[in-house]
């Protein structure tokens, strides 16, 4: 997304996009501290399995410069590294910084591989979007979900380039909405006609208007596929299986959890009652109402027809070619 | 519901419950013109296929009082007959008042006969729904959408008086968020334990809490089972029969619409974009976003385990059972 960077490293900050007012106001602020480090994450003010992976990153080496003590240290980077219990993506890049000599050096080489990683993802994806093809998306995936490129929007934004005209059914994502207010906006400011829907409404588009594939994101994926992803996304995988469409996962190598066998163990954050209850501010549930508001589902792996990854098309059995991705060497080392 | 009727017959007026201002007011307004009547069904201020064709029922028997030239009734009548075009009952209901002597008291009959009617339903489905069961609903289909009982609603609402302590999933059906703010506001009133969630995580409720059984209503029924209903519905059949949970649609004969062989033929409305763009008024996505906005979508009878009548319970094959419906004697004439 030229002219957005959703993360930047200043020196003694790291500034980020405030994610949470997209797209009406573009606001730009930064965390200097481990509590605005934290609160950022938590919040969702930066977000995007890939994007808080970074983010995390350059403030576990912040804190490194700030925090003389040790013990002050580890207990702030577990602190950051615990903020959000789904995304691997941000346990993998602490303990990566964590682990190097130059901490700052290790953020900005996470940070500059995504945005290869996210690259190489758009073309090995590319070529799946025929021209002229209806894809459908959920949440939000795009340049300022893995302060990269994107994992499945820039698949998206990729075949655009190539010249395929694709149009974009996008699910507005509740309770978020990082469809509606993301997704929309990166497929705009892409010059990608889209089309916004309600998830509910996902299944009768797939009916009635002929989408060719579903292309999602990832917050964490076991050994056999099973992959958990923003709430809705189990739902959309069942109904794509319904009606034969195709339905992928783009995401990085650091979305796998290469310890997991299967889904069941992935921990699910499940988020406050008045993300449901309420929008903005606004209460539509009657006072007190309760919710079950898991941010996250976890689709089987056999629902998924393929994952898009920075080394290609990964195809089941994915017992056999998901593991076998940890043994392949580090992108930037071929690069 | 009691204290609280949808529609009321003033002599002079229709009175209605505004439903776009539930559950935070409760506001009660009067019809009196056919633009007022129009209006209120168009807006949705009136809404639930049973209650909209009550009250056109009673708004086309007022017109008959106010409009003495019969050309300009026959309009006006024509206009409140088109002012939504899924749910068969509004035609259904005007074609009947239309066609009585006295063209009040058979908008009052319509009335009497859909409490007797829901009362039914409520009583052939209440034994479907076990001890302490969990179950999950779309849209609202109680007290405020029949001007009864309620269909689906009233199912459930009918089981927790046979003292069976059921667990009611929500789906706050977006756009107009019918779930959250009409039926979680209905439960409470009734005084059972229900929970809200967003329409994309009815699948992983499925998977994780133990939903025994899905119930909702209907707009307008093929004599295939094919059944339009709320958008969102057509997903969560897909989502029930994936994981092998029944998946009831409760309504009343009239909901029927004998001269269809299949879903094929349903007009489904389309509504506009601001309903999807903004959250109860807020807008969300980017100035000028498009968006699908189908009001309805259409579950293919396979997918429906069974209809909950007024004459009891209606299984497949449909293409059987539910011509047959058409041939039973009026309830009214039974009681």
């Amino acid at each position: 997304m030229e002219g957005l960077e959703a993360i930047r490293w200043t020196g003694d900050s790291v500034e980020y996009i405030d994610q949470r007012l997209l797209p009406h106001d573009e606001v730009i602020r930064r965390a200097a501290t481990v509590d605005e480090i934290e609160s950022a994450i938590k919040t969702l003010a930066v977000r995007g399995a890939p994007c808080i992976g970074i983010f995390g990153a350059y403030g576990v080496a912040l804190l490194r410069r700030i925090l003389s003590d040790d013990d002050a240290f580890r207990a702030a980077a577990i602190r950051v590294r615990n903020a959000r219990p789904t995304a691997v993506n941000l346990t993998w890049a602490v303990d990566r910084v964590m682990a190097a000599q130059d901490m700052v050096a290790e953020a900005q080489a996470i940070h500059a591989e995504q945005r290869v990683i996210d690259a190489r993802i758009a073309e090995a994806g590319a070529h799946l979007i025929g021209r002229d093809a209806s894809v459908l998306t959920h949440c939000n995936t795009g340049p300022i979900a893995t302060a990269g490129g994107g994992t499945a929007l820039g698949v998206i934004i990729a075949a655009a380039r190539a010249g395929k005209r694709p149009h974009v059914f996008v699910d507005e994502t509740r309770p978020l909405l990082q469809g509606a207010r993301l997704t929309y906006y990166e497929l705009n400011r892409a010059g990608i006609d889209a089309t916004l829907i309600v998830d509910g409404a996902a299944a009768v588009t797939m009916q009635r208007k002929a989408v060719d594939l579903v292309i999602v994101g990832a917050d964490r994926i076991a050994c056999n596929g099973d992959t958990a992803n923003k709430v809705g996304t189990y739902s959309l995988a069942i109904a794509a299986a319904h009606h034969g469409i195709p339905f992928y996962v783009a995401a990085p190598r650091s979305t796998f959890d290469f310890t997991l066998r299967s889904g069941a163990d992935i921990p699910i954050e499940e988020r406050p009652a008045d993300e449901v209850t309420a929008y903005d501010g606004t209460r539509v549930a009657p006072e007190g109402a309760r919710a079950f508001n898991p941010a996250f589902d976890v689709t089987p792996g056999h629902l998924i027809t393929a994952f898009i990854t920075e080394y290609g098309i990964v195809r089941s059995p994915y017992v056999e070619s998901i593991p076998d991705l940890q043994l392949r060497p580090n992108l930037m080392s071929i690069a």
